[in-house]
């Protein structure tokens, strides 16, 4: 288990803390890491498993979610490039079993950490130890960011915001589908189609097969924060 | 700032990590650590606010919540005798601010580590590092017990669960209000309300002037469960 010498420039660009000069850190990681691609739609990781290793993303983006026993979904936060999943860094520090679902959202690559490692770095390097709890941060205000959504916001500017943040991503035209966005935000099909039809009416959006048209993104932007 | 020494024996029963053996921890502890009383209803910390120090209950139980621009409020999690605030460790070893409230539920009794010193001793003691991911492993699956619980379960369902485990500590008798309980949930006092009259009208609860009593607490416990 090693990352070969002539892909080290390239990961360096990919995770912020091999650029850290902490010298005894990349080697460690640059002799303990491996290499591994995973497919889009590709589970990673279920409830109540238990995590034998950490990736990092190089690139493409996993979704970590949980689903009830309704079925309906709710997306806690993705995994990008340089990140890691602190829910699988948590379960291996703490030996308690992975307490959500994680998935390909697209192809990945990923630099895979063997558990047994993941702590000893933690008593060897400061660098390591600001990265796991950088994760840490982000994380839990990632998932409170969700208790807030849920819990204080209308579904209507929850949606009106969702399709903004797709815009601002450069897309125009979402593809995507009713219930896809149903399992984003933890709601049923049925109140998604009901809230899309009203948007139509409003001429914010176009609603054709598999395609959602933004037509009105400023007024969709400004619907987002209407409390 | 140091701990009296006729106090070290009361600490060690009631803070898990000074009984294992890490002596360079226990002194550096004793020598940094302070004790601090807070009254019932004190404010902790405030959204937006920096950490400066790490609060370790003694006894009593701080409520940590979040709330929103229509009023509304939600537990995310209690921390009790032991443990301390992950946010508050997370906010002081990112340098972020806090991102809820936190207030005295109780009386509360705290050891408590000035800021810098929490990154320090996670560099020298594993029994400390140990101690903080306990932490963020039971406090990140609470806030996502949280999710799940707002997501999927109905709110009569959660309602019945709140009284219940009322009633599992020991009270056939709970003195709150609707709006505590709404405040505790997520939700408004008008569902609660609402919500309570129905268990009232199946003879689950008799509601009086400040006070719940719980009359079946068998039908209570199963309804928490029922998807």
């Amino acid at each position: 288990m090693s990352i070969p010498i002539d892909q080290h420039e390239r990961l360096s660009q990919c995770i912020e803390f091999l650029n850290k000069n902490d010298k005894q850190l990349n080697t460690l990681f640059y002799s303990q890491a491996s290499l591994a691609k995973l497919e889009k739609g590709q589970p990673i990781c279920h409830e109540g498993n238990s995590c034998s290793q950490l990736a990092i993303v190089l690139n493409g983006t996993a979704r970590v979610y949980k689903l009830g026993e309704n079925g309906k979904e709710i997306t806690l936060y993705r995994v990008g490039q340089g990140e890691s999943c602190i829910l699988t860094a948590s379960c291996i520090l703490s030996e308690i079993p992975f307490p959500a679902f994680a998935v390909c959202d697209t192809n990945i690559e990923a630099a895979i950490i063997p558990s047994h490692v993941v702590q000893s770095w933690l008593a060897e390097s400061s660098v390591w130890r600001d990265y796991i709890f950088g994760l840490v941060a982000t994380r839990l205000s990632n998932i409170i960011q969700v208790v807030e959504d849920v819990v204080f916001r209308r579904m209507d500017r929850r949606i009106a915001g969702y399709l903004y943040n797709q815009a601002s991503k450069g897309n125009a035209a979402i593809s995507t589908t009713h219930q896809v966005i149903a399992s984003e935000l933890g709601t049923s099909r049925e109140v998604v189609s009901r809230i899309l039809k009203e948007f139509e009416h409003e001429d914010l959006i176009k609603v054709t097969r598999g395609t959602i048209q933004l037509i009105d993104l400023d007024t969709l932007r400004t619907k987002q924060h209407v409390s």
